[in-house]
């Protein structure tokens, strides 16, 4: 928004930005004002409510650019933010992003990004409305903040769960963590087969799920999966204060390749269990409606992988008939360093 | 909001933030949903319209810890965003952070840091609502989110003058970059006069000058000094689609010390046309409404300094009875590099 520091040519850049955006907009009528002014202005829906997150990318903590393409990077900050609006039950209308960037990265990086971006916003129907863009010292670093809305009776929220509910996931697990590894260990395997990586490349949020298991009241709570199911499952019951029992054997493990697998150095089950970034949607629901939780929307299974049981932030897992307690061993950002 | 990655007692922190913002609020029965879930949700007052804007804060580009305190650093990434706001005649009313930290940046630096942004989110009675803390590979990284309200009659967009409008300035120019000159060359000099370097590490953001020109519908146009007034001028011109004749005798310079303006390497007028980050407001209005326009709001003067004119873009000053081109000649972070 501020144009406090300019990128060479970055007023065209804007003018350009914002044309392709406001092309893919669905909601021009409700908004006032977009890039180009201090701020962007949009009128609510009556009755709704507002929802925002923020969620930064930065290199050498997030992603590393000898596997990212600039598209997949600009597809994904945006992924993990519709990811968080769609953990809510909510559906994502606007978002804003800020950019820093070295020097050395030219224009065309800049607008590579945004057409990743962009080709996510245009899937997900939603507007760019504003940003800010300076140089870097570092690295790249991306924050998105999105906005979205939900009708107070659909909202779902991390607390809600109660013991006896069962226990749901979306999608395959494992993938984003596996795809890494390969991209990091098997640099040559990974650009070989794209189908791969791309999980960890350009993440495919669960809006539609999320909507529809909020419209129908289905979820009693629910969280997307970003640093993995142990730790995020924990994160879910400390805010519904229940515990939870999983069933190893049911989790929906990431399909991976013979050659691939004996590759890895960690069983399948540990990237399922543990491996972040699958932007999966995990939520509980009632054992009353559990018929009534399609085993798959749009092509996504949704699978049952246990109960959320009565012990505050107690989680375990059953395994090969042996019942152990889960520990949140997910990502960690800081631990990466 | 994700916790994609966390801090070493992250978790403690965000609840001891959580707490202390939560005492600054005044919107809470609005708020809905704050720090700790996917998304933050609130509820929009009917008929007006939501803004939002987002502002990057770099080290080595936009600050440098030598000089700031991490307090400082807290405060002015709120002050730049609620700027923002303030230049669009809006209510701020809850902001979110993205916090990227060296790992060597101990606990303590971040609380002293959300001190200082929490110190002014008070005095502007606004509510922390979000954000995400992860790891940086370079230096401290900020991203300040805010989410404001305005009704759509009363809105000032940087569109708006009109050839013939007068053109105001609030408080005084220049003092910013002196500061940060000072801090840079003369740093014993800046450390034993804080009220030298006060603008440059506090910026005081003129929400409430906006407010009331919004609310009386006395700015046709307005944008907020953040790259240096002769910069910001164009921009206002260039989205009015009008140019701009400023009279350089009349711009409210800072007040500096007789010792300070020796040790400068530019004239004091240099300062206060081409110096960046004094987030004063700029603003048009008509010479009709002139006599109404306090010369004094809350102890900050509001100083008239030119005209706008007819041919679009073309700004100039006259200066000891010769009238010149006035080009853009702000603060460019990438030039700073």
């Amino acid at each position: 928004m501020s144009p406090r520091a300019s990128l060479i040519s970055e007023n065209q850049l804007i003018r350009k930005i914002s044309q392709i955006s406001s092309q893919s907009s669905s909601q021009s009528d409700r908004l006032q004002l977009s890039i180009g002014d201090d701020a962007a202005a949009f009128r609510s829906r009556k009755g709704v409510l507002t929802l925002i997150s923020t969620d930064a990318l930065l290199e050498g903590i997030h992603f590393d650019l000898k596997y990212f393409s600039p598209e997949d990077l600009g597809w994904k900050a945006l992924a993990v933010n519709l990811s968080d609006i769609a953990a809510m039950g909510g559906e994502s209308l606007y978002f804003t992003t800020s950019i820093a960037l070295p020097r050395e990265k030219s224009a065309p990086f800049v607008q590579k990004l945004y057409r990743g971006m962009l080709q996510l916003a245009n899937k997900a129907q939603i507007t760019l409305i504003g940003g800010d863009t300076c140089a870097s010292p570092g690295g790249v670093f991306l924050n998105v903040t999105i906005i979205g809305e939900v009708r107070p009776s659909e909202i779902v929220r991390r607390r809600g769960a109660q013991a006896g509910d069962l226990v749901f996931v979306t999608g395959e697990l494992g993938g984003s963590a596996i795809g890494l590894e390969l991209l990091r260990s098997h640099p040559e395997l990974a650009r070989a087969s794209r189908r791969l990586t791309e999980r960890h490349l350009r993440p495919v949020p669960r809006c539609h799920i999320g909507r529809f298991l909020a419209a129908r009241q289905y979820a009693s709570a629910m969280i997307d999966i970003s640093d993995g199911l142990s730790t995020d499952l924990h994160h879910l019951c400390e805010q519904s204060q229940v515990g939870a029992l999983i069933d190893a054997a049911k989790l929906p493990l990431s399909k991976v390749s013979q050659k691939a697998t004996s590759l890895l150095s960690k069983a399948l089950l540990d990237y399922g269990m543990n491996g972040g970034e699958d932007y999966e949607l995990l939520f509980t629901a009632s054992p009353k409606i559990k018929d009534k939780v399609p085993k798959k929307i749009q092509g996504v299974s949704i699978q049952e992988i246990g109960q959320i049981t009565e012990e505050a932030g107690f989680c375990r897992v059953s395994l090969h008939g042996r019942v152990r307690r889960l520990f949140p061993s997910g990502f960690d950002h800081f631990a990466a360093l």
